[in-house]
């Protein structure tokens, strides 16, 4: 059941949250048993009030009521539209027939079509260039274009130099049991720094490039050191840009947690699961931390998670089975993501084996190899006969480890 | 909980039928909330017994167990491996080490190098050439090669010109309430062949070809209407060979139900979901036989069932999300299965939109018509605009039908 959170998060602004433990796949890909918020934020003025972003499409009109317990409609006199992803933007068009036609809808160049085209409707945008700094509502709004974090019209803002509404950046998964990080218990804590981390590897993961530029941007312009308020539009928000900052920094830059191993295996009849289980041994005997995934016959592992996990690792283990002269079938969406989602700075250990003739080593590892990953070593073996890839599996643990730490 | 069932199903022949309920994706990939069995035949002869195929690999013992509570395992003269996949061989070592040490192994000249290497044994193996008859304890098995179906190994037999021990062929996922389909109420006669033609989909279907091959060499050399009994590996048996040679003859020659279109939708905010329900109309209107698949935020429709119902559908809609300048993830793995696995001589609808870029229509069309699909249009839409698109909606849909009709 969704539940709706309506609370005060600084002088001026109010957190109009959605949390929804109703979605089991973020955009119907993400396993999110964690569930999600959606988080809207209203800026209230002297002059009025500002609407910043909304929620997921499909519930506008609890969305239009809710801003409505908190402001007179007729005092809104903006709207913030940093990211158009209907997750955030759905309620655009009920929003904005609720309120006064000349209110101003404030986005990106972009958005403009983008409005148009997704809910049908020609709203009076300004469209902000990059940097620039309005007035409304006796408020000031500055506003940074972040392109590709994670579609070409992101957009944040800076409300009076110190709550930035980072819309996508800085957000996580989960439904917090406190608006701010930093209330949360420190076990809490820690859990929410995993969703943000799963959060940051499915949905901003193929754009750390982008992330790099853009905090480098923001750091130099945006004085980011006087943000009291970092105000998401997912998961909780945050007292200061310096913890999530750098954990971006880190992610993006593809930093690896020392010795953590992500070993993603597909098994049908247990031969492929034999040779992992050698590795895991051995990656054990070793010190690794080790993170396992898998696809078998009575169990599938979250493909978000299994992100989150490969984001920071080391190093890779992908082991993957033979099947109808091709990789196993799942194989092919798990390394669309893995190759599109993932920093290509870590070595990976290809495991394949086949019933009658071996296709999956050659292929994983030429996907693998084309994306730009450092193969160390690919073991294809026939059926079950793991006992002479005994030793190369050993020595594969410990190349993975020991080259990774040079 | 496994079920086991152990029972008389002619003079000579007791099933010892694995029934598994646990399983939940049959080759770790394919969804089967109808179960699936194992089907074991022991044959019993004046000079002995001989053990056709086995259990799956986890249940060697159970398995053992059993053929000891039919005959004693001293009586076992010979055991016939119809096909080295471990859902049937996986308890060669075993049952071999509880036989005495001169029982004959029958199986394809490329069982000998799978049984070692998927088990690591060396068993007294007889390599049986294409339609040898052999006699063993009192008993004649005649043996043809069914190349690829669904491995390169496979070979089916028949015993005293009357049991076809079919193997995989003919086989079908589900626990039957009585080991005979024909003793089945016509519902679960008509379930059955569903879950008949959803596993030929899911795991015969690459090898269309070659079924067709090879009904046609084994109603030349293998006298099939005199066959009584047609004894799977998987599912029910049959009474006489003509229900299932004729399915199996239509599915795999790309027979399609008249009027039958499988739509294949991923949705990430409902746009996609929008032109699909205005196609979903239209069709319906038209008076067409639609089965839907959905991958949506709370909905995973199974890989198997679609499988299942574009083999036999005459037309396909297949509508799919731009995601990150590329097509939607899950469309990998669903195309994958679908251009390796169902017959190409069928049109299809492509469906696509995007935010800010248009791809996936582009990619998905490719990637169909590679495969040698009829891709009869495209229809690419920005956001949530169809309104531009509704012509064309309706008359793809009368195209797929009129089309395919011709």
């Amino acid at each position: 059941m969704v539940r709706i959170i309506n609370t005060r998060i600084a002088k001026d602004v109010v957190l109009l949250q959605l949390q929804d433990d109703e979605t089991r796949y973020f955009e119907s890909l993400w396993e999110i048993p964690e569930g999600v918020t959606y988080n809207s934020y209203v800026v209230i003025g002297d002059g009025g009030a500002i609407v910043v972003d909304g929620w997921k499409i499909g519930f506008e009109g609890a969305f239009v009521n809710e801003i409505r317990s908190v402001v007179d409609l007729r005092d809104v006199k903006a709207v913030v539209v940093h990211h158009m992803e209907p997750d955030h933007s759905g309620s655009l068009r009920e929003l904005l027939s609720s309120l006064s036609s000349d209110v101003k809808v404030f986005g990106h160049p972009l958005a403009r079509d983008m409005i148009q085209s997704f809910y049908g409707i020609k709203p009076n945008l300004t469209a902000v260039s990059d940097g620039v700094a309005v007035g409304i509502a006796g408020k000031t709004l500055r506003f940074f274009h972040t392109p590709w974090l994670h579609w070409p019209e992101t957009i944040v803002s800076v409300l009076d130099g110190s709550v930035l509404f980072s819309c996508d950046v800085f957000g996580s998964y989960g439904i917090p049991s406190t608006p701010f990080f930093e209330d949360l218990s420190p076990a809490d804590q820690e859990r929410f720094l995993w969703y943000a981390k799963k959060y940051f590897a499915n949905i901003i993961g193929k754009y750390v490039d982008w992330v790099l530029k853009n905090l480098e941007k923001l750091s130099k312009v945006a004085s980011l050191s006087n943000i009291e308020v970092v105000a998401p539009a997912h998961g909780p928000m945050h007292r200061g840009v310096k913890t999530m900052a750098s954990l971006y920094s880190s992610w993006a830059g593809g930093d690896a947690e020392k010795g953590k191993v992500m070993v993603l295996y597909m098994s049908m009849y247990g031969f492929i699961e034999k040779a992992v289980n050698v590795l895991l041994d051995e990656l054990q005997k070793l010190g690794a931390k080790v993170k396992v995934y898998r696809f078998l016959d009575k169990h599938r592992s979250p493909i978000s998670d299994m992100l989150g996990d490969a984001i920071d690792a080391e190093a890779l283990v992908i082991a993957v089975p033979t099947y109808d002269a091709d990789m196993f079938p799942f194989a092919t969406l798990l390394l669309h993501v893995i190759t599109s989602k993932i920093p290509k700075n870590k070595k990976v250990f290809v495991v394949a084996n086949f019933g009658w003739g071996p296709i999956a080593g050659r292929r994983v590892s030429e996907m693998l190899k084309a994306a730009g990953f450092n193969v160390v070593d690919v073991i294809e073996f026939r059926g079950g006969r793991i006992e002479e890839s005994l030793q190369r599996l050993r020595e594969g643990a410990a190349k993975l480890l020991h080259a990774s730490k040079q």
